[in-house]
């Protein structure tokens, strides 16, 4: 009876998503989620933030507040992305969002007519194609490799493609693959980009979640068109609850956003991001971001070194940098659909990698976090686990 | 260089909201916003409420949460609409939403293709206006009196128009112009929009702030076929700064507003709801409520006793039984974005009206809002606006 809009063909309840509710019963070793480590989450400072907020401005956190979010913040993360990321920017580049994942929703909203074409690694962000899916644009991928986008892949397709409205890339720590671009990739990205003068989602959740290698500048810190935006979030070096993230992009974008944001949602939370200004002046959060990736090195390593252990040759996994995930790439003929109802009879549960692909297909991947889990559990969920895919094999 | 999505040539900056920056210069009185009264704000209790939430579950707090949002939240939302509006319904018919706000671009989200009509009151308020003007509709106005929409010229466009989505009602209490549909208008309303099979937003962010006349029950309590949408709020019950609303709806709805929130925003915060529902069990939200009826009554009276001695007989204006607002319409060739700015160098604050009617025009009117001045800055503004508007008549 009832007439829905045509976006919403294209969203639809995956069947992932059905599978993946049954991953928190109790019983069920789940590498399966995003999830930061809660144990980690520094719930007595946040308190002692929250208390100092409320008795010292509570009304003002009360209130309805600015479109674009607090200012004290603003310039907080401007100097952050300038400490960590060489990323020389002002607080108006700046719109706080409900996570990135609303800064995705509302990018894409700003450039997205029915049709327009949006490019993204092959594998990208499942969260960022459901985000994108809304407003029905059609999805190039470009191949990866151990080193993350293939550049002359790239370039081919902007050659050849018309109406790119934008690129999406997670160049550190990838979700789902784990994988970094090294620094010469990073160069010739911009290179390509500047020549067609596409806009480009640089999206880093995980960049300061670094526990081995070189550090890596981010493509925004090389940006001379104005052409990264680039989104940023509290949730995996603090706490996700608040819903807290921003993005930062030239002035003309940042404007648009907010005129975005102020019709879908007036403002983020006023008093969330006041907490978390009053923590990073209270407390270190480095100190605090220092032991996050010290416990998930940890994690990525025994969840790795016991995959060599018990996972037969036949597949293959990344061993990232940094951030919260691998990528398991089995033979072809394997699904890892069908392997995740295998697995959770077995009480483990991991995500088939085929949503992970904006036009599907590649049904023998899967993807497995490592930082919310303690050791014995990884442990043992790698043991089923390999056991459950040394009986998939032929 | 960069080209944005169509839908972007319908969202400008207003020449209002630049206007409106202005009025947060301290010596502005301003009947321009809709703010609650901060003062009235519980701020020691909810400070106590949300130290129990993070003594008793602060991992969970500041975890990733369910999109459909906080389960006890929820339950006491189903309690508090059974006991307050009639309406009787499930957890499972709820989604949380930042603010209503956002439940008003889901729901647009959901049902508007470029092109579809959208029917509103006339006048109707803005913020829902913006947020379905991203999803580029027809607005079909249909015209109103001292008791709301005109049931009548209702029926005439719904026998006459195709593709109408859905209809948006404010019947308690309206924002802009402070009116209430009494209970007959509502059974015909049902009753017109039973016979179309329309579904209708009832946005009710008011109705708890009756402070005269008589209880209206809600459209949702009369529903019969599943067509009304409802949404509520804690923004003006309690506070906006945790940006916490609801919608409620028939679950086929419901299901296709959480694939909607998990793309948009994968959920509202984690930790607002558990406080606002730990502050429910806690404390007495019904008493409250009624201080802030009893203030805004206060002012309510005070602002229009004033006007009624100040304002000269050309000027005709709402006597409200709730809510935020009184409006006024003065004669046809006043032209109110002029008087705007005339008021603001008199250091006197108001919304134009035009920007409440989806297709413009309307330049004679203005919103006032009562709920968050001081008594002699009521007083004294009142008598400036006085002053203004016989200035401009002829």
């Amino acid at each position: 009876m009832v007439n829905f809009a045509d976006r919403m063909d294209g969203m639809k309840v995956s069947d992932i998503r059905e599978l993946l509710k049954l991953t928190t019963r109790p019983e069920i070793i789940s590498f399966a989620g995003g999830l930061p480590a809660p144990e980690l989450f520094p719930v007595e400072d946040i308190k002692a933030a929250t208390d100092a907020v409320m008795d010292e401005q509570g009304r003002a956190a009360l209130q309805y507040g600015p479109t674009e979010g607090y200012l004290p913040l603003r310039k907080k993360i401007v100097e952050r992305m300038e400490a960590k990321n060489a990323i020389h920017t002002t607080p108006d580049n700046i719109i706080l969002t409900a996570g990135s994942q609303q800064g995705l929703d509302y990018v894409a909203k700003l450039f997205i007519n029915p049709g327009d074409v949006i490019i993204m690694e092959s594998p990208s962000y499942l969260g960022a194609i459901n985000a994108f899916n809304a407003y029905q644009p059609k999805f190039v991928e470009i191949p990866t490799d151990e080193n993350g986008m293939i550049m002359e892949e790239l370039d081919k397709v902007l050659a050849t493609t018309e109406n790119v409205k934008f690129i999406y890339v997670i160049p550190d720590f990838q979700n789902p693959s784990g994988r970094t671009w090294p620094l010469e990739r990073r160069k010739k990205f911009m290179e390509i980009i500047n020549k067609y003068g596409i806009p480009t989602i640089e999206d880093n959740p995980y960049g300061e979640l670094r526990f081995k290698g070189e550090y890596q500048p981010a493509l925004k810190s090389m940006d001379t068109e104005g052409l990264i935006i680039y989104m940023g979030t509290f949730s995996k070096i603090m706490a996700p609850g608040y819903r807290i993230g921003w993005t930062c992009a030239n002035e003309e974008i940042i404007e648009k956003l907010n005129l975005i944001a102020q019709a879908a949602a007036l403002q983020t939370s006023t008093i969330a991001p006041m907490i978390i200004a009053k923590y990073m002046d209270m407390f270190d959060l480095d100190k605090h971001v220092d032991k996050i990736r010290e416990t998930y090195k940890h994690r990525c390593e025994l969840m790795i070194n016991t995959m060599r252990e018990t996972f037969p040759p036949e597949a293959k996994f990344t061993d990232p940098d940094g951030g919260l995930f691998t990528w398991v790439e089995l033979p072809d003929y394997v699904n890892t659909r069908d392997l995740a109802a295998i697995a959770l009879e077995n009480n483990v549960a991991f995500v088939p990698g085929s949503g992970f692909f904006p036009n599907g297909g590649n049904n023998c991947c899967m993807r497995l976090n490592y930082s919310c889990m303690p050791d014995e559990r990884i442990v043992e969920g790698v043991h089923r686990l390999a056991e459950v895919i040394k009986a998939a094999l032929k």
